[in-house]
């Protein structure tokens, strides 16, 4: 018996849509956009898409019409009823009505902004330009398409069956993990992997997973849509864009030194409890900490997300002791190139002194490494950031030079402004 | 937009039947049926399920209710007109017509027996009697059933999630077997798993992994059911039952010495080709193979089912130079016991001195080793066997004495008139 009208349902897209939600995002995203729709109404950035995996010929492998198929329907999205009352009914972090109503009513009128597509060479030039709230919005659903674009082009070369022992191979890559992972005393893991996703549907799957294979460790998933359909937890705080933008706004040196604790100054009055947590590497995480005011050894922990992981950990904790907070009760969330071996080797070593906390990316949600020929399915590093803001051009210096971005000029005068000497170089893979 | 009949009709089964059509068999059981039903239509026999895994509580793990609804079905099943087109209308070994019509016609009316079944301590006493071409259609359903009742006891406390890893293991460990068996020049392999499968969907998931990854190297299944539906070449001779009951029914000791080569003689006049192929260990190889008359040193090829295999294709070479055949053009299937080391070290030694074949069972269609806790799927060595023809016992020896049945005193009578001395005992795992 076929049911007639699903198959035709089926048919009739002349696409098929990758990201189908303006909530198939991560959850930072919406508490972001919230802070800069009440704090920065009027700022205008640009955010543009970089592949630091230059060995990646993006656009060798996308098709640029389906390239744009995929971005324009994602202009075509808007908030759905039911998103909507999520958004504004649901519990986070224990709190009731998260985001605000004038927030909601302006949300649910929003439309994505245009995008600027140019091909160059063998990769492609991505930006967006526009509203601060509203361009931030772009950076999830853009990285999305292009990894699963990208991972298309190497599927549709498979027949069914190889793509079936494919994904049979990737489940028990995955379930190995879990396994590895599950009895772990104490672990508290999310999913972070939205951005670098193999695929939505596959992302979802290893959501599903984690909840079966770790049960009360698996603390939820960075993606809105994924923990409304599967009732989970939506889980995330703030990121580099934050202070990176207010630096750039900044009028004087003074300003900019200042740039990044009012960034939480901000983000002190809106939120509190577990959404406390500082991000202290966009200029250095050494001497972030020194320089930073006494409310902020108050808050509730840190994250991780750049440098030897070990090394930013110890900084919290000497620095939370040389301000009188005792570290086991802080929060410390581990975020950058995270694996199982690390995981684990980082959860040893500070589970009884801080509480340390996973949030698992790109290794989690599209490690289809070595399942293909030529490893084509490899996951690689593409981000799409702030460039500028106001006309004027952002810079990152992280705790490792290899990530670091902006204009050189720019970059040696945040170095003079934040005091950075000599950083430890890591390769970034992922 | 859900399929309202689907789900309807998916819901009213009162049981979810295994075997599910009367071609749900091997093929060369509908030979042997025909075979049966031309030259010893009056013959009554007795089938009886031996479990030689005393270690797997078949009665404990199977509900008794479940089995006996699972055989009550096979017994509503009959011929469907399109099995039936099939079977009169399909090329088998390059012929048309391989049933003939007043075969045909019976088979249409047929409705298996009934069965004797009774539990004793944690074993199934399973049985049946009646007409031979009637019983003996009952060996590969009876078996299909309790494989799959007792993986279904194992699965049934398995959660949605744990199956589809579970799978995804189970596909990936025989993809991993494909990867190595592929390239190998000149490999002919079927499948012959249906009586220890797994379960139906699995076993046709493997036929289907063996088509995609070996390609022309994959020659068919035995399953004719699969064989009908995936368009492929069902594959099977002739088995141990034929000698045996032929044996069985010798009223002395000279007709039971020449009841092995009666039993040939009526197939040498009903096939010819690839059908023309020796099962010779039923009574001892070298014995059987010393006394045959030269017409059999004509046929097609030799099968291998007990015993060391590379003794047994060594005596089939010998045995050919002595009667002036060229072992080159000669087909050896091999098909005891088959697992990818075995077959690529079997290939390699014969693939220049015969034309080796792999008739590949057990470990193809129900490889769950080491897959559950308990090791609770692994598979396990049950048989359906002939016990008895017109009132009197049947006799194996094969070439292991592991393998051997019948009362210990025809055992002996049946060493002493094929001159049987000294076996070596090789353990019997699946």
């Amino acid at each position: 018996m076929v049911d007639i009208a699903t198959r035709v349902y089926n048919h009739k897209w002349k696409i098929d849509p990758i990201v189908r939600s303006l909530i198939d995002t991560d959850f930072y995203k919406l508490l972001m956009c919230q802070s800069i729709f009440r704090n920065r109404p009027h700022t205008r950035v640009t955010f543009s898409l970089i592949n630091r995996s230059t060995h990646v010929p993006l656009a060798e492998l996308v098709d640029e019409g389906e390239l744009r198929e995929q971005l324009d329907h994602i202009r075509s999205l808007s908030l759905s009823p039911g998103e909507s009352t999520w958004l504004r009914g649901n519990m986070f972090y224990g709190k009731r009505q998260m985001f605000r109503p004038d927030f909601m009513e302006w949300f649910e009128n929003l439309r994505l902004p245009p995008y600027h597509l140019e091909r160059r060479g063998d990769q492609y030039h991505l930006s967006f330009e526009g509203s601060w709230a509203e361009v931030t919005l772009w950076e999830i659903p853009a990285l999305a398409v292009l990894m699963e674009l990208r991972s298309r082009a190497v599927l549709n070369r498979m027949d069914r069956f190889e793509l079936q022992v494919l994904y049979a191979r990737a489940m028990t890559k995955l379930w190995e993990k879990v396994e590895r992972l599950r009895g772990i005393e104490g672990l508290n893991l999310a999913d972070f992997g939205t951005r670098r996703r193999h695929s939505f549907l596959w992302q979802d799957w290893c959501v599903q997973a984690l909840r079966e294979g770790l049960g009360a460790a698996f603390v939820g998933t960075s993606n809105c849509k994924i923990a409304k359909d599967r009732e989970m937890e939506a889980i995330g705080t703030n990121a580099h864009e934050l202070p990176m933008i207010y630096a750039a706004l900044a009028d004087s040196d003074a300003e900019l030194a200042r740039a990044p604790y009012d960034v939480l100054s901000d983000w002190h009055e809106e939120h509190d409890g577990n959404l406390r947590v500082i991000l202290p590497d966009t200029y250095g995480t050494k001497e972030f900490l020194d320089k930073a005011p006494d409310w902020l050894a108050s808050w509730t922990g840190i994250r991780v997300d750049s440098g030897d992981p070990v090394k930013g950990a110890e900084l919290a904790i000497e620095w939370w002791k040389s301000r009188g907070e005792d570290p086991r009760k802080k929060l410390v969330i581990f975020s950058d190139g995270l694996e199982v071996d690390n995981i684990i080797a980082l959860h040893r070593r500070f589970a009884h002194r801080v509480r340390p906390s996973f949030g698992w990316g790109t290794l989690l949600t599209n490690d289809f490494r070595s399942l293909v020929p030529g490893d084509a399915l490899a996951p690689f590093s593409l981000v799409c950031k702030a460039v500028s803001a106001d006309g004027r051009p952002t810079v990152k210096l992280s705790d490792n030079p290899e990530k670091a971005m902006g204009p050189r000029d720019e970059i040696a005068r945040y170095k003079r402004v934040f005091g950075i000497g000599e950083q430890e170089r890591i390769p970034v893979t992922v």
